[in-house]
């Protein structure tokens, strides 16, 4: 698990006067980013070996708005990883009031740079067994 | 059900060449507000009537990437109207192909102008006939 | 001198109810994209031939705020072609009641797919011939 | 002046593989507000006084792509105040190696909240004299 804190930017915001909810999933991607960092294992360095990590669900559910002002905290759950497929969970709260704001899912699927499905544990057996560890302490 | 289609925009790509992930929410919201238009009751309308329509929940499936130079069709089709809430359903499309890139719902809250949960049989009957009319049809 | 409609989207407004201004730079690429495409010479084109076009400058004037519910139109003006250099001028109105929203220049390098600067004239005397002509036309 | 940090997100990068252009003006904005913050003002209280601050003007400068992986620093200059008027400049830098990616200026006009222009001096005379002594010290 890992957390992450983000200041609501006011281009995020939308007429509602909250957080537009599309940007839910720039902020769970920049958690993940940071989760990746702190793990040993920046993002960049991922596609510096020619994979990648495109996304094949986002499920997200909305509870209270984020508004300009708030800082956002994102708690980040590495929750399943396979030889094909990895799955985070993610938890915002608003950081003042520690309200849950949304929470979401995302499933990626690992691929070369032209986006074909590959086998992590073969082609990065390294990453596979980190990924591994993550899971099995945020389960 | 309504057609809507979108012409890919190059910010809207990322480093992977396909459409970032998050895009496809602003899509399908472009889409509704595309449906509602056709449907003689604009969703600037509904706002001017005090009423707001924020998300409690999206999901998404991703099947392929859409690239600059696509032309995307989505597909939208009003699922569910209860007092309280609504649920729309899309399906996005490469024009050229007629592939399926991405499935989505959206289920969203019936509010006031300061997010509050309202009736909307009560609030607007007009808008609520409607919706359900569209919803009959479209599933 | 094309031009090009847009349909404003509600995740472009801010909470001051109007589009953000960062929006213009995005609806500026699609009007060339647009423009482009017209003049039969699409963008997506161009990368293939390995040719990329980032900015090296931006300037935009915002008089009026466009809004939800409004559509704008983009007229979009070839300026300037050197053999390292493009320079493009917009004008976006309100189509309902054609108020100037905002005015912008975008002036782009020329470069290979690693962003290394080239000689346009060289590298794509197709190309060029064609925008030294449309770039006659709108000035 | 003031100096804010941002950490380059997956989707603010495109298909040439740098952060795209647009996105320089949603970090000045983001720059502003910690400056407003560190400043004692935040923005987010100058809206709670019925003030708003539209941008009247754009201009940005690109000099070398923010790539993902990159941590981007931002230094905000207050530079310009008058009752009307507000004038702010920007340097943005590469962290690792302090590499110039862009520098930019806007012009924002003091407006109530319904978007008419206001004289800030009368208005808000406390925040007048805080920004008249930040950009006595920035210029």
């Amino acid at each position: 698990m890992s957390e992450t804190e983000i200041v609501v930017r006011y281009a995020e915001t939308d007429q509602m006067k909250i957080v537009h909810h599309s940007v839910y999933a720039i902020w769970f991607e920049a958690a993940r980013t940071d989760y990746m960092e702190k793990a040993g294992y920046p993002y960049a360095r991922i596609e510096e070996e020619g994979l990648m990590l495109p996304l094949s669900k986002l499920e997200c559910k909305f509870l209270s708005g984020a508004r300009y002002g708030d800082t956002v905290v994102i708690k980040t759950f590495m929750k399943k990883i396979t030889p094909v497929r990895l799955e985070i969970h993610y938890k915002a709260y608003r950081k003042k009031d520690s309200a849950l704001l949304a929470e979401g899912i995302t499933v990626h699927a690992w691929t070369d740079s032209s986006l074909k499905i590959i086998n992590l544990k073969k082609k990065s057996p390294a990453l596979y067994s980190l990924l591994e560890k993550e899971a099995g302490a945020d389960t």
